[in-house]
């Protein structure tokens, strides 16, 4: 089938055109490199192979024809952004382009080389003109979880308006009433926007939307638990990726398609890697599309990766919404707990997060843990700190590492995963 | 007279007491190449030289003479830490040794590289036991201003109890009542420490105690403005920084000493550098004792600093607390308005940093702002791009500048301040 030429929508959205064509390049030779050649890849995968090849042309015409409806795009950049709120109205909430290596010399521009690759990106997505997405979105909403997103919102408002909730540092009685008053300013905001309210069966029903995207995800983690694994890190990463951007209705269902051909291959005994291959839980700063590097690292050196403790992992699926609110308030207060619940590491003290990894070692059997920080992400830099502190007295080993989205330190981190893999084998 | 021997006294406090003779001979070394050589100081500095030389001798006597007759020692590294319930209750606050780059190594044990020079230094003073002023301390109080600090505070409390106080990152409503909540709990836990009960009476004197000395800075502060000044930036950077050591009542009495000699020296058109010298307002990061770089340079370098836009400088002594306030919840709640007004990089928006910054450029005559943000310091470095940009649409000549605590860029930054004054005078 000839690809339908969606070269028109991306210069109505005010891409630059150029540039956009050597990205989408760059990206499918990537995605080819990386993903393609993956041996023994579950068929379902191909649900996602199309996804990503039509991240920037179908989806993109698919939220233009929601627009045309009368329906609106929210970008957001964290989990932290109710989308349940979002999905009540007739919304759709994407995730913003954050995890290529691109527009840097732009964004380096309005914001200190010091800062961290996701922001960069960001950054010069929007100012090279790369980023359907942001194009695509009638509100941008940040959030304050780090200083460098907080700060780096205040410069991207000049170039796209950008609504910031504030997100609590502690999770005290406090914490709570600010947190819900922000998530009910946000309600208004989105009512404003969308046109229409928020009510208690809307409520109900994208509450039951996210809930259900979040069950397959949690479906999906629950069968890397087996040995061997079904899927591969890389995979699992890029199904946790994707539910950022599909309709959530149909990645639902295609999620538990995919789940249903693993757990045919689990009851079959089969696997991506043969038993005794080291199984890697990896924790730390959040892996946007298409940062694929750390599993790259790690399953091109003899490993699997069977869990990711991270914002596009485990910290955006574990927790559900309760669902059983009958009132507006109620549902509001159950999406309030369900989000102070979330262990990001811009909370202070941060314990649960510790045993949260704690347990997911556990669970997903996993023979080590490799803490990954994108260099100048502060909050989860510091916090590797007590978690490395914390692995090793309980005897797990473990491997730090900080890196960006550059490919020069490939080859180092290489080298140093092997010989983290030959210790926790040994 | 013969100097005291302080070291048993600095022995029961648990310092490194070699590391800490190196330390002393370091730093005078430095005052006397830096300050020392000063021409036309205003004989007042004597008592600031004074205050230096006993920096951890004898104030850190005093402080245990307090000590024994019970009252308390808080330690703290922020401006928002409400010292008037501190005095209210008989306590002295204390800023912690954070300027000086020491303890690197032991400090990068547990922090990562990439952490700003004053949270490296406070960790490694503490971890190198260099700094009296925390082994006295009955209490470090932190806070939530920026990633760095609120998660360095998790591990410091593993060496020394650190209670964290939340800093709203907006302001609005919910953000007052978060801090209102945390200032009473800080209150309490004051109380519980000090064994003694805020009352209206005491918090009064607390207020006026603290005010007072805020008084005699912006008295200072005002006396800058003369043209030519009649006190160079090195001098009252160190009494901005002595303001966070000194027994507040003296230090009160001594500046307005000196500020009496400085009136003097204007009425008879005598300064510290001739007329036409550029003057520069230094706007950004905090300078904690003893970091003196950035005005070494620029005073070296052919100009004067009339102003720091920095905690340690105007945004401490900016805002007085109302004092009419009759009852206890009357106070706090001036208490709370008066640290509300902060306009610390934390925030977002921040647009009232940018208008204090261009009403003191204007008050202070400044012919130039030198904008300085310590390496890695998130808020600071971010917020610069729009400090930067409004000064220039005001045609107010304008240098940023990164640095941390090391001596090996001096020569370069020289070069750069040079070049910028030229520009500032052309």
């Amino acid at each position: 089938m000839e690809k339908k030429d969606y070269r028109p929508m991306w210069k109505d959205l005010g891409l630059n055109l150029e540039g956009h064509d050597q990205l989408l390049a760059v990206l499918g030779n990537a995605y080819k490199d990386i993903y393609m050649s993956q041996e023994n890849r579950p068929k379902a995968m191909q649900y996602l192979d199309f996804v990503i090849s039509e991240a920037h042309g179908l989806r993109i015409e698919e939220l233009m024809e929601e627009k045309r409806k009368g329906n609106k795009v929210i970008g957001t950049f964290c989990v932290y952004v109710p989308e349940e709120l979002i999905s009540a109205v007739g919304g759709t909430c994407v995730g913003l382009c954050a995890g290529a290596e691109i527009g840097i010399d732009e964004a380096e521009k309005v914001l200190p080389r010091n800062t961290c690759a996701l922001i960069k990106s960001f950054m010069g997505f929007k100012l090279a003109g790369l980023c359907p997405y942001i194009q695509a979105s009638d509100l941008v909403v940040g959030e304050t979880t780090c200083d460098g997103k907080k700060k780096a919102y205040e410069i991207l408002n000049d170039y796209k308006e950008t609504y910031v909730m504030e997100i609590p540092q502690m999770k005290t009685e406090r914490d709570r009433a600010l947190w819900k008053g922000e998530v009910l300013q946000f309600k208004e905001r989105v009512e404003e926007i969308a046109g229409r309210k928020v009510t208690p069966e809307n409520l109900r029903q994208g509450i039951k939307i996210v809930n259900e995207k979040r069950r397959a995800l949690q479906r999906l983690s629950q069968i890397r638990r087996a040995a061997p694994p079904p899927i591969s890190g890389l995979d699992a990463l890029l199904v946790n990726q994707i539910s950022f951007y599909d309709n959530p209705l149909r990645f639902t269902r295609n999620i538990h398609t995919l789940c249903d051909e693993l757990e045919e291959r689990v009851r079959n005994g089969m696997g991506v890697a043969k038993n005794g291959t080291p199984r890697i839980l990896v924790s730390g700063s959040p892996m946007a599309l298409p940062n694929w590097k750390i599993p790259y690292v790690v399953e091109t050196s003899g490993a699997i990766v069977v869990a990711e403790e991270s914002c596009v992992g485990e910290r955006s699926t574990r927790d559900l919404v309760q669902e059983d609110g009958k009132s507006l308030d109620k549902m509001i207060d159950a999406i309030v707990d369900r989000y102070m619940k979330i262990d990001c590491a811009c909370f202070t003290p941060n314990e649960e997060r510790i045993e949260h990894i704690l347990d997911l070692a556990r669970d997903s059997k996993a023979d080590g843990v490799i803490h990954y920080s994108i260099q100048f992400c502060t909050p989860y830099s510091v916090e590797s700190y007590k978690v490395e502190k914390t692995l090793q007295q309980k005897n797990i080993p473990v491997l730090k590492i900080e890196s960006d989205y550059g490919m020069e330190d490939v080859g180092q981190l290489k080298t140093r995963v092997e010989a983290f893999l030959e210790m926790v084998k040994g």
